[in-house]
């Protein structure tokens, strides 16, 4: 079988030689005789993975020394009714409104106090990122969504909260860039887009807000129970987290963040430039905040859009359907994606505009 | 390197054939030309996977179609809260406390409501499964935990609970037997001893008692959720279900639970046997609530345990360490551990004895 290209939104791709790797050991880790899903998590073998894991991604995402990273279960999803759990308590939060991510988030922040949509592109059907975003004075917290995979839209800055955390759902493009960790209270990711595969969900979060979440919590749902046991509370998800540090051996193996962000880029603009060169095809997303993860198109109809697509399938190139909600069409760039990949995309993309 | 004989408590041994499947198909799945880590959850390969563990299950543990089977994360951890959250709702439900399982289960029972210890094996350290446990005329549910890794005990009969739904953490000894299922409001196991990796979380719940779980929480925490999307909500942990897969086809091609209890019982004997063969070793369970999970023993005295486990790691048996918490030796085989490996065990067992 030959290997397929693969645009789809998550999970997605993952590096081709974090699965060879994780096949040649899926029998024998480190030649300890079995396999990382027959192993204690309190052995010493696992403790070297999720360690080197933790601190791989540290190093490489530079998180300062006064946040925790924990590895937890539950996707982001369980993110969007944890977070408020613990702190907004019946008190009020900021959320920003760019999409379907972002409005999960605020659905399950009303559960447990006052949402406050600061800011909203719904006006154009999710097609920006709003400006001047204000910060409440009593908010809890600001919540936004990092990269939108439906809308292809991806902040470029993000807004200055002052005092009030920011939190941000970067499911979808953590560690595709530097960010300044610093400015964030806390941010989340289900792994199954640029990190691993889905059944683990990274969260990167301040250590003094870890105190300050509700401690009358069910154990599992209160952070500090994660920061004080190292992610070994319970039984974490440990294949999962395995994968993880493969992928941050391969970033680390691959020259870090900046040099996984400039390819990103790379992949970015080649499919942007055939876009933009003449009106065939049309990008959805507002220039300024086109998303360098998730590149959403139009062709000039619907039927050339179905043609498009099957005939990217036939050719090896899977998952370019737009989202449902929105139609039209849209490549998937994580991290792991090749340029090669992207470059067999734009040349095909380009002989069928030239065809069609 | 030599395949170790993995006595671990969890996670566990899993099956050999298992094993190797999942290696052959790492990089494509069904010859698709993608990994199963790298497929969407809603794509129809993925969905073929999830109905066929669901499916599979349904058949092998004779699981009436009044009950949903629910694929969820967060371990049996999460589910000691939420199952309360959900039922107990400040009222009061029964639990039995049979050991460090239990307790956990009794403690996140309290954040929620009044919990109703009705039988404890507590004044014997654990060793026994209280008897004739009667349920309390207003309690939401009984809660027992199934098999107690720690102890080495397991309930042969489950208490009878009428009109109040029983609920089972089978964490340790989900599969390893028949069970009418009919019997019970909730099954759920963590999978990580009898039925796959850890990042997977089994619930078998009744239909009727998913409709009475509160519906003012977080949306992830609501079982309504689970069963309407048929556990695909948001994305579930799927390389893990297609572990879970694997292993259903593996009971099913063994023979089913019948078959694999036969072998279970046949491999606890073997222990057992030699354990009560003079007064050598000394079983630590109540011999009419001996664990087929979980083999307890000890030496005559601590040196010599600590020679047992050493010469028997040296010879490719490990994980035979008791729990820190009660000392001693333990022996754990679950479902995939097979006739062979314990009968290494029972030889050297014997042969320990002769030159100690």
């Amino acid at each position: 079988m030959t290997k397929k290209i693969n645009f789809y939104a998550g999970p997605a791709v993952l590096p081709q030689a974090v699965m060879k790797k994780a096949q040649e050991e899926l029998l024998s880790l480190n030649g300890i005789g079995l396999s990382v899903m027959e192993i204690s998590h309190r052995s010493k073998d696992f403790d070297a993975i999720i360690n080197s894991a933790k601190d791989k991604m540290r190093k490489l995402y530079e998180v300062p020394e006064n946040y925790e990273i924990m590895f937890l279960q539950g996707g982001a999803s369980l993110q969007f009714g944890m977070l408020p759990m613990n702190f907004l308590k019946g008190g009020s939060a900021d959320y920003v409104n760019t999409g379907a991510w972002a409005k999960k988030a605020i659905k399950e922040g009303k559960v447990f106090g006052n949402v406050n949509i600061v800011a909203s592109s719904e006006d154009k059907n999710f097609s920006y990122i709003p400006k001047d975003i204000k910060v409440s004075k009593d908010a809890a917290y600001m919540h936004v969504t990092s990269n939108e995979t439906i809308g292809g839209i991806q902040y470029k800055e993000f807004p200055q909260t002052e005092d009030v955390p920011l939190i941000a759902d970067m499911s979808s493009d953590i560690l595709c860039r530097k960010v300044d960790v610093s400015k964030f209270g806390v941010i989340y990711a289900g792994a199954q887009k640029n990190i691993g595969p889905s059944g683990v969900t990274v969260v990167i979060m301040r250590k003094d807000l870890i105190e300050k979440g509700d401690d009358k919590l069910t154990t599992m749902l209160q952070y500090r129970t994660h920061a004080e046991k190292g992610s070994l509370y319970n039984t974490p998800p440990c294949f999962s987290i395995y994968i993880v540090k493969l992928v941050m051996d391969w970033i680390e193996e691959n020259g870090g963040i900046d040099a996984i962000n400039k390819i990103n880029e790379q992949k970015a603009s080649s499919i942007y430039e055939v876009i933009d060169d003449g009106d065939y095809y049309k990008g959805t997303a507002a220039k300024e905040d086109r998303s360098i993860m998730n590149v959403t198109f139009r062709l000039p109809n619907e039927e050339l859009e179905a043609k498009f697509i099957k005939e990217a399938t036939e050719a090896g190139m899977i998952g370019l359907k737009g989202h449902r909600s929105v139609g039209g069409c849209r490549a998937s760039i994580y991290n792991a994606m090749t340029l090669e990949g992207v470059e067999t995309l734009c040349k095909f993309m380009k002989e069928f505009k030239k065809n069609n």
